[in-house]
């Protein structure tokens, strides 16, 4: 390989990506839409510079891939699971079920086969609620009822949508005999169970988390802070003399656990998404964020850029009447969906949930690259996945400050009617 | 490619290095020497799992070079060359034109073609003195006129080194013609040269730099951190959306000038080391060292391990009595080459400087691998370079142990003597 070459192609893609981000964080969408839309440039649509056939791009972003998943798996607290509730768990549910039902069978009628039609389900599941926070804060309402359960339910989400994933990656491996898939979705649940008990386990016990908890009983805050470092001289990982000895050890993990979760027929990325998970809990005390910025700011760009750079729209006609139809389908049910699960609370909070959880987005894409690369969905398909990725993203603010203004009119109307009655 | 197929051998790769770096760290050696060992151990002449056909850790050592230089590049801070001193100047120079010299002379003298010959003299030149610092530090000399001499000496054999690179780079890259070579030289300064002047001038005045040397002669330390910040809020850096927006332009920085630098016939590295120059006085402004080191701890192991997989070693009688020669030659020519630049000093204080800029590193094994990449030098050249940069690394703290001991012996003893007769 040419490596002078590909620091240029690095160069143009990385540059491309960033320019894209900070467009569409101008203009208040994530920057993951922006970096998207410079891959469908850079792709063979249009310029051609980004081609598959470079591989150090897909190194580039399989390495994003594995951060950025560990990065969703270190924002899901298991221990926050528990206090979501029972609507954020019915709403996130039914807003994975819903979903995965209706896109497989739109798919299934507009002729995809049923694999494809399955990780078109799949890829629907997963919300990405980044840019509803961003909306609901700017209409101040961060603080509101429905911001609690949307972020709430988008972490049991995150965890359903990968478990699907686990599901679906294993059916297609496997073949499709009732035997091979309950051995797949044996071995599947096994690893992740595997995984999340025994890693919790050890990681608390690495890092001296016990000690820490005995603390949080007795002291406050600072004294639960200082115990954590006091005990720390302690623990093995500081018997380590290398420099960033606990980050080497996570980063040894996650190409660990990615490797082994290929190893028993899963995805590398849902590896480490249950590697973040496993470490969530010990995030502050390593300071992971802020080690782990950097490496997300160089290398999930590249994820993002090279997915939007296998878009590929030549083929018009076979991919955007598709697209269209899919991105209805990932709204409506979505929208339907949440709504349903949250319809306790109220007709105008059940509808800001089903709008907040519309948008999708890493997971999804994630779900079209694990296609394209077990070579079990087209690349229309996987065209029509990432278009409907973005499309949900940027339909999601108009949709969501629609449904606030209507409500609350409503509301106001409401209100005041029955305040002039009394 | 396979990716998953991938994770597994970066897995792999990752961990082996870390483990060397651990073992090595533990016996009070540098990282390095551990991971280009895990290196050899996975390459041809062992067990064979990491080779040349692997695209993907060709990027990954790319990328580690790229930081790795950008880092060098970062710490040496053009300002502080100005302190440094006639005597750290001579000893830099004579430091490199010695082992350029004399490893060029013997080079041909074994049968080296005039080309790798240039090689093998460039990767001779760079000191690389980390383990110098930590050996003199252990004996409570890191304070001394000497040590001081040292690290400045090696401030300014980083860029003499770079400049041989540039220019033994262009040589081979060029027809050889006087002509041609004139024409690469020129080019090479050049690029040096603008990218120097410009960047530092361009970096100043977006970071603010010039109000922080107005308030430099009228305030304090206290004072000139508080304007910075002040005048940051103003500067075109700020007015940037995205996260770690610095960072990021940094990053677009290296990647450009690096593809720039191999655009012009050039290594990318040189551009990489050149753009952490630029950089080295906002190092602090930005958090630089910070924000780079997760991405070093990431990606600088992926070069080394991968370089050391390179070494093949199965051509024993074609490699080793070489490298014992040039390990000899490394040796003295530094030693003599540098206490010779210090013999002002005294005896005693030249012969430590001469030790301590014994052991090669980091950019003698970039210039092998830019021999190798270019076809300019041959695999067991490749091995014997990688072995030299070794082999002095492992031997120096010997050396200057040694050299302190007998020295202080002899100073003991003459100081005895002096008393003995007063």
């Amino acid at each position: 390989m040419d490596t002078s070459n590909a620091l240029l192609f690095i160069f143009v893609a990385f540059l491309a990506a960033k320019i894209g981000g900070e467009v569409m964080e101008r203009l208040r969408m994530p920057a993951v839409t922006g970096e998207l839309i410079a891959g469908i440039i850079l792709g063979p649509t249009l310029f051609n510079i980004i081609t598959s056939q470079d591989t150090f791009f897909e190194v580039l972003a399989q390495l994003g891939a594995t951060f950025l998943l560990f990065s969703v798996g270190m924002e899901t607290k298991l221990a926050e699971l528990k206090k979501v509730g029972t609507t954020a768990a019915s709403v996130a549910i039914l807003g994975v079920v819903m979903p995965f039902i209706l896109g497989y069978y739109v798919s299934i009628l507009m002729f995809a086969s049923s694999i494809e039609a399955m990780f078109i389900g799949a890829s629907l599941v997963a919300t990405s609620v980044g840019i509803t926070a961003r909306v609901l804060d700017d209409m101040g309402m961060i603080h509101t009822q429905e911001a609690k359960i949307i972020l709430g339910a988008a972490v049991f989400d995150d965890i359903l949508g990968m478990i699907v994933l686990t599901l679906v990656g294993g059916v297609a491996a496997g073949q499709l005999s009732y035997l091979n898939l309950a051995i797949v979705i044996g071995e599947s649940l096994c690893f992740v169970a595997i995984v999340v008990m025994l890693g919790t386990r050890i990681v608390r016990y690495a890092s001296g988390k016990r000690e820490v908890r005995f603390d949080r009983t007795t002291g406050g805050a600072w004294a639960v802070h200082y115990s954590t470092r006091a005990f720390h001289r302690d623990n093995w990982l500081n018997k380590l003399v290398q420099k960033q000895a606990p980050f080497v050890v996570i980063l040894i993990v996650i190409f660990g656990l990615s490797a082994m979760a290929s190893e028993v027929g899963l995805a590398a990325i849902i590896g480490a998404f249950f590697a973040g998970l496993i470490f969530s809990d010990t995030k502050e005390t390593y300071e992971l964020e802020q080690k782990f910025e950097p490496l997300n700011v160089l290398l999930v760009p590249f994820f993002f850029v090279v997915m939007g750079a296998r878009v590929d729209l030549r083929n018009v006609t076979g991919v955007v009447p598709f697209a269209i139809v899919m991105t209805i389908i990932a709204i409506l049910s979505k929208l339907i969906g949440c709504s349903l699960g949250a319809v306790t609370k109220g007709e105008r909070t059940a509808l800001i949930i089903g709008a907040g959880m519309v948008p999708r987005g890493e997971v999804g894409i994630v779900v079209a690259m694990m296609g394209l690369t077990m070579g079990t969905i087209s690349l229309d398909t996987y065209s029509v996945i990432i278009l409907v990725s973005l499309a949900t993203t940027l339909y999601a603010p108009f949709l969501i400050k629609t449904v606030i203004k209507a409500e609350s009119k409503n509301g106001a109307q409401r209100w005041t009617t029955r305040r002039s009655r009394s």
